[in-house]
């Protein structure tokens, strides 16, 4: 966040920017949809992951990925590669994804395709550890990765990312033997910023912890779907009852 | 940037942040210090450069540290092991520096010390390679870190970056023979943003390209001590003949 911007009017774009989210959440609720927001530093991982998650998971679970970058195509085209609809949207300057961006690639998943037929939407956002974690866009979950090159006092030193993941991915963990590196010490810090986060221990290289991951994704996806169902059976009981 | 702050008062925001900076550095050229901007990704190495660049220069220039993190004092504790002044800011939630802050570090360097005895101030930016490169604090060039394990394309996909750098370090190239990657590829995509940025190739692990890179500071401060005597010396030169 922008420290120039004065504290009333930050409150304001906050606030602003939630409602929206809000809004976002109750589409992919009714269309029984989880949506997972993807974010960390530049090049730790989030398309490599998204990838390798496409190609086991897209058979069971339908899915759409919008993809934030402020420029380029680069990552959207990587990802067509997995037949699964891919909606670019172009931040510009913006250092990171909001919920009007993201509304505008729902809108394009709305138009071209049926939203009730999906299952999972990934939102990879703008590669950036500081201002993503302040913007919820509609997710049902915020997936960080931190990859063991950048060192282990990042979770002190970036503390929002990592107080605001649900589940924390430590990626690239085939490169340890070639670093001044610990993961229980990269493990301990982040339980210092959060002590309830889901960490897994990722190498998209070797494949080591993938099969975790694809677990906490087909976790979240049958637990959210089935609050979206029971939410669905009230709201009709509710009608038919009134 | 922000998207979500609307266009005029993203223009009047960046427009009050020049001011700020403009007046900075004058501050700077009046004492005849060279200032240099260090930017990149969380985990690229800004610190342990400004540790070897400290234990290498030290005795050559005087340097003070201008030290920002969103929070703790770990990097700052670091460099202050080097016997130079160290002034930390943290900017809580904010993704950058930008020239207020900086210039409040300026006046504890100004109120402790004697400014005029000193050669080079670093300012070491919030690990973020997006909002940094957009609010100049003061600095006569900008210096921008990418880690060969961020990947090849990210000069293309966070063009701002690359395009303000003056010079821009290529970090952790002992990590090469682990990593699917060409440097040439790297240098190609950072040319097409910036053809004329200096391009320096270091680990500093290994060492290599340290010197390179010591010189290139080293002509830096040379070049503006001479451009700083050269306008003080007009200004004396204007003040007797009027």
């Amino acid at each position: 966040m922008h420290q120039t911007v004065n504290a009333a009017l930050e409150i304001n774009l906050l606030h602003v920017n939630q409602e929206g989210a809000d809004h976002n959440r109750q589409h992919f609720d009714e269309w029984g949809i989880t949506c997972l927001n993807i974010m960390s530093s530049p090049g730790a991982g989030k398309t490599v992951l998204l990838e390798q998650t496409l190609k086991a998971l897209k058979a069971k679970f339908k899915t759409a990925v919008i993809e934030g970058d402020m420029t380029t195509e680069l990552d959207a085209d990587r990802l067509r590669k997995y037949d699964v609809p891919v909606i670019p949207i172009n931040t510009g300057r913006s250092c990171h994804l909001d919920s009007k961006m993201v509304a505008g690639g729902i809108h394009i998943l709305e138009h071209n395709y049926n939203p009730t037929d999906f299952d999972l939407v990934f939102v990879e956002n703008v590669g950036n550890l500081v201002c993503p974690a302040e913007f919820e866009v509609g997710e049902h979950a915020k997936v960080a990765l931190l990859s063991v090159t950048e060192g282990e006092d990042k979770p002190l030193k970036y503390p929002v990312m990592f107080q605001e993941a649900n589940c924390l991915l430590i990626t690239k963990t085939d490169l340890v033997p070639y670093l001044d590196i610990n993961l229980d010490r990269i493990a301990d810090n982040v339980r210092q910023m959060n002590p309830h986060v889901d960490i897994i221990y990722v190498s998209a290289n070797t494949g080591d912890g993938l099969k975790e991951w694809f677990n906490w994704v087909n976790d979240i996806v049958k637990h959210n779907k089935a609050k979206q169902l029971s939410r669905l059976a009230k709201l009709l009981a509710h009608n038919i009852n009134s």
